[in-house]
């Protein structure tokens, strides 16, 4: 799922998503409940009519923006009061009212408010967290109303497995259309995150949707899918895009370096996507160098064809049965240009030009 | 002719344009020439193959921006010193370079260097500046090399019938591709420019085109073709729309404005365009009040659009021996919504939120 974080992708037209072969992408609830509003959105009939996207929706529930944006949050097993980070004006969410700002808001699929909690943490501080995502994963089951949208429950329990496996089983026990692992992709190594993944995943009924939040580059992606994930939301391709962080077959091309001023190429010659089809690492470089506005639209299609096709490639070779193949192939063509490399680590440490600051 | 200043119109693909009827655009030889450099944009293929714009391109010559951008400038009949907007560094161009750099950035229709004035000015500055841009667009015939770009005079002369009347004669003396008459709208009064035009016009032969340059608002459009301009270039359709002031059939909306935060209707239900057949008023309000770059596109997309067709139906009504009926049409119209005109005071003296500061 690409993210629109407030409507629409950073610079993207919704006709531009779907012909990237996209067919659902992530709207956040925290935010469109602050502006405009999910009494709004649903006046105007709903995200899918608000936004002009054909496409399905999946909202998140607000949870880890609440934990990681707002100021002043304070937890009970009541709900949580916390501060907007946009004007510091006063708001208490509940399990219900997160229900009730998602139906508003109308997506397909809806998810359970949870508790995340920011590690490292306390193991008596993650357990309290597990209790109360159990109690509030309950609350959302029973305050809904609409019963024409799936509900997917969130798995918590930080890098620890007994609390991982205790929350999945809470969740499985209760039964929700899908479930996702979240509290992941927030500062761990990706080996933790692979052994959570290692020790959740196998909780989950392979029978329902199995989804990684927040996850990520594409190395993340094909390690989870090969741990049994179906489904990501992440931004960046986005901001990575709007940042000049190009993501090709061989490594990443990071445009603004002066190498490109005059490389008549396409960003990756073996890509398919509109970007690579009409225009050269040249002008790609020239639209970032002067801060145009089409700089960071055009890197950000490019990146979300690659993921989309990424992802379409591991679906065939699983139908298939060649994905222990694809894996392997993966891993030798990435090591192609060793040089694109190291010259990523300032764009790591230096973070976005253009970063969002609100999530996408 | 859209403009885009360093390439593309803020935002827009060359698709876009495509799609809303424009066969022509304007680029800024100016900021080309500083960057990327005209000639990394020759190495490139020339303007058309770097920029993926399939229709035709005319470059004006850099003189209006040099004169009114950059750091001591200063004017001899050789030609121009001035210094960088961006960094300072120092520059000499002449009517012989200018052609050279707008031969390498390859544009269709190419524009004689002038000297543009800042009004008010004594009578002598205009007296000499319109003596210099005679002097320099011989200079620009003897000096150019490429035989395959249409080559037009700018007239100069301020607001003095006189000294403008000389500057045609001159101009069509020497004889060009097309004529261009430079040096207004600068801060004129509308009634002023339109006298200018009724003594001017009818100098420059009505076989060759004629191209108004810098203009304008629909009222100045409508004004111009009543008195024999063929050709426009304004920036006033993309950076308006940045600042969310839509044009319409009926006045102009000020997308901002609370009042559109529940408006289900589309920008103008009496337009076109693919912004009102996919968006509400409300989603447009929306993405403008939380500062998404979708906003600067679409308002963009509308707005082109309206000026599109606006051009589109005067030349239909030329056709038809109907302009007069268009023109009166035209008025009674704009008066529709007169609360629209008093709104929009504070948006023309506070300046645009996202203003370009490069000129598109």
């Amino acid at each position: 799922m690409p993210v629109g974080t407030l409507g629409p992708v950073k610079g993207i037209d919704p006709q531009d998503l779907e012909q990237l072969g996209f067919r659902l992408m992530l709207n956040n609830a925290y935010h469109l409940y602050l502006r405009p509003g999910h009494k709004v959105v649903a006046e105007m009939g709903g995200l899918h009519r608000f936004t002009g996207w054909p496409g399905a929706i999946l909202t998140d529930s607000g949870g880890f923006q609440i934990f990681s944006l707002t100021k002043l949050c304070k937890v009970t097993d009541d709900g949580v009061s916390f501060q907007s980070h946009l004007d510091g004006s006063a708001h208490f969410i509940t399990p219900e009212t997160a229900m009730e700002i998602q139906e508003a808001l109308g997506a397909d699929i809806i998810m359970a408010f949870d508790q995340c909690v920011a590690l490292p943490a306390e193991r008596d501080v993650i357990r309290d967290a597990v209790r109360r995502t159990t109690l509030w994963a309950a609350r959302c089951q029973a305050g809904r109303r609409r019963t024409d949208q799936a509900l997917f429950g969130i798995v918590q329990g930080g890098l620890d497995a007994d609390l991982r496996t205790a929350s999945a089983r809470d969740l499985v026990r209760l039964g929700f259309d899908g479930y996702a692992i979240g509290g992941l992709s927030v500062g761990e190594s990706k080996e933790e995150m692979y052994r959570t993944l290692d020790g959740t995943v196998p909780e989950l009924p392979s029978t329902k949707p199995r989804y990684l939040m927040g996850v990520g580059m594409p190395e993340n992606l094909i390690e989870a899918v090969a741990r049994g994930i179906d489904l990501f939301d992440c931004v960046v391709p986005s901001r990575h895009g709007r940042t000049g962080w190009l993501f090709t077959s061989f490594g990443r091309v990071v445009i603004k370096q002066a190498r490109y001023l005059r490389d008549e190429q396409a960003i990756d010659p073996a890509c398919a996507c509109p970007v690579c089809a009409r225009y050269s690492r040249a002008y790609l470089h020239h639209l970032y160098n002067v801060k145009e506005m089409l700089a960071s639209r055009l890197n950000t299609i490019h990146n979300l064809w690659h993921f989309s096709d990424f992802m379409r490639r591991m679906r065939t070779a699983i139908a298939e049965g060649t994905f222990a193949k694809f894996r392997e192939a993966f891993y030798r063509t990435q090591r192609q240009e060793p040089a694109e490399v190291t010259v990523l680590a300032d764009m790591e440490t230096g973070g976005g030009r253009r970063s969002a600051g609100d999530g996408s």
